[in-house]
């Protein structure tokens, strides 16, 4: 199978960027990269790579800024690594697409084509959050700010199936995220989607509203929210996290004696097993094809990972599952 | 002045509730506390405390559960201690409630009455959040979960009036909680309350859009949002931190040899600072009077906080300086 990477995409482009895809095609022997970015900047940095008839150099001369308007970018730099991801996604050259450049843009290449799964209404950005029990997925985290009941429940459709074979829990629970248990909580968009899930054929994996403080506690494997709140959520438990870890560190260095260094040592661990960046990127759940947005602050680890999820991905024929369960839950019309 | 303190209400209720009354009393000698509750549970409570003249008893028969539907329950349960604190205050008995009871309940209540402040939309909770710079206010946290844009300003309003001289800032900064930091993103509540802060004399306090990730770092003192995702964000940064707090004990205690035991204190040590029930409650602004809801898990501390909070807050005189400054900003007429 044949993956292309945004090569230029990311805070620290490219070098853990290639030396991620480097790290996946040793540990996939089935695996293709084709490497999408500027040759001269990416080529130095494949020189005696392992696999490396299986690392592709597809050249392009434009980069879109991390902090560039997404639509605006993506119109004035049409030779932009990620367009030219997603071209090569829909020319089906490539079977999926991973990069860990501008967010907005990944998906606003992705809505432009339009190329949805049959019965998809609007794709959704699945993130993992760590929990007690492992992780656990939220869904959507930003590509649709203002989605209405339907989306939301295709959400925990595309998430179960997403879940169920990447993460191999045979029977994921789905829980919406609100402002309290009791099922006549929440704004009306809350209700409507609380409805659709009890009249459909997910009731049983369906475990109702869940609230901010369950999600780490793994009360359910699939959360799902409207963008907005999923991308405050998602953000929000980010800075907790470093700002813990910051206040953690200060605190142990002051009261401890002989023990500092393996206190901090302990405490890079938890960083690194949970940092946000290390669980292999976030799929935009509902497109044709595989596309995998990762942090911005990816290192090599993190890219290796989400191409190791786009394979997996691919191999599960997630996309097909996805279409037929679809098909078996259907929507209300909106005249979409 | 006299503060009403629901002594019922609370997961603990009433041993620590009264307890926190008798130590803020001792604190604070201008202050008088009414206990509204069970005499025959609560009176006992108060044997040989000192301050005793000042902690005066309000006897109710009823409770409301801290998980029943609130609204069915204040009908269902007349002389339940939350309704009886509202009532004082309306009868201008007392200068503000306090209650770590359920806060469905304690909103409702004041909804009920509807005595807002002159000018005033709808009131909003505003919520203690710790950051690096000692702690931010996030407003709403749950009062009204599908505001409009004149609610939003109004909460940066009141909120930073509460900030200025709670938490003596004296120009306190106002974000928008929003999924990105340029100002045309995110959804047209968003949009329309970025414009209404651009349009009013806060102008130069106003920071612009904020994104979860910036609350704990301080990017602005006030963090204005609607009820449902405050609520959501603040319930996620109570459960990441008691998440990262947990595993970073187990991680310590199996990487440290001899000072296993100092790190634990350190840890409960940094639980105890940033502990989210011990801020002393989060005001109600916007009703005609004081009132402060706790988190249901408040132990003594948190209650002596939160009368010491309201107290404080009756001294500035806050609500005037609300009242002034809404006239000074009117918001358009939205037919209410």
């Amino acid at each position: 199978m044949r993956i292309a990477l945004d090569a230029m995409g990311g805070d620290h482009a490219p070098g853990p960027i290639v030396a991620g895809a480097v790290q996946a095609v040793a540990a996939d022997p089935e695996l293709r990269v084709v490497l999408v970015g500027d040759q001269a900047q990416v080529e130095p940095l494949l020189a005696g790579a392992a696999g490396r008839d299986r690392l592709e150099l597809f050249h392009c001369t434009q980069v879109v800024g991390m902090d560039e308007a997404a639509v605006v970018a993506l119109r004035k730099k049409p030779d932009n690594s990620i367009s030219r991801c997603w071209q090569l996604l829909a020319q089906r050259k490539v079977d999926g697409i991973v990069s860990a450049g501008n967010t907005g843009a990944m998906v606003a290449g992705g809505l432009f084509l339009k190329r949805f799964l049959k019965n998809v209404r609007r794709p959704g950005i699945a993130a993992f959050m760590p929990t007690l029990r492992g992780p656990c997925v939220l869904i959507d985290v930003g590509a649709n700010i203002s989605p209405k009941a339907e989306n939301l429940f295709q959400y925990g459709v595309m998430g179960s199936i997403f879940v169920k074979h990447i993460l191999q829990r045979p029977s994921p629970t789905i829980g919406l995220m609100n402002v309290g248990s009791e099922e006549q909580k929440g704004h009306d968009l809350a209700k409507e989607t609380h409805a659709l899930f009890n009249a459909s054929s997910l009731k049983d994996q369906f475990v109702g509203n869940i609230e901010g403080r369950d999600i780490n506690r793994g009360t359910a494997d699939v959360i799902v929210t409207e963008g907005f709140v999923g991308n405050v959520v998602l953000k929000t438990a980010e800075g907790v996290f470093e700002f813990i870890i910051k206040m953690a560190t200060k605190e142990l260095l002051a009261a401890l004696d002989t023990e500092k260094a393996k206190a901090q040592q302990a405490l890079q661990n938890l960083v690194s097993r949970y940092d946000y960046s290390e669980f292999g990127g976030a799929p935009l759940l509902g497109i044709d094809g595989i596309c995998i947005i990762c942090h911005g602050s990816s290192g090599d680890r993190a890219i290796k990972n989400a191409l190791g999820v786009a394979a997996q991905y691919a191999r599960s024929k997630l996309n097909e599952l996805i279409e037929q369960e679809l098909a078996k839950s259907p929507v209300p019309d909106d005249g979409n």
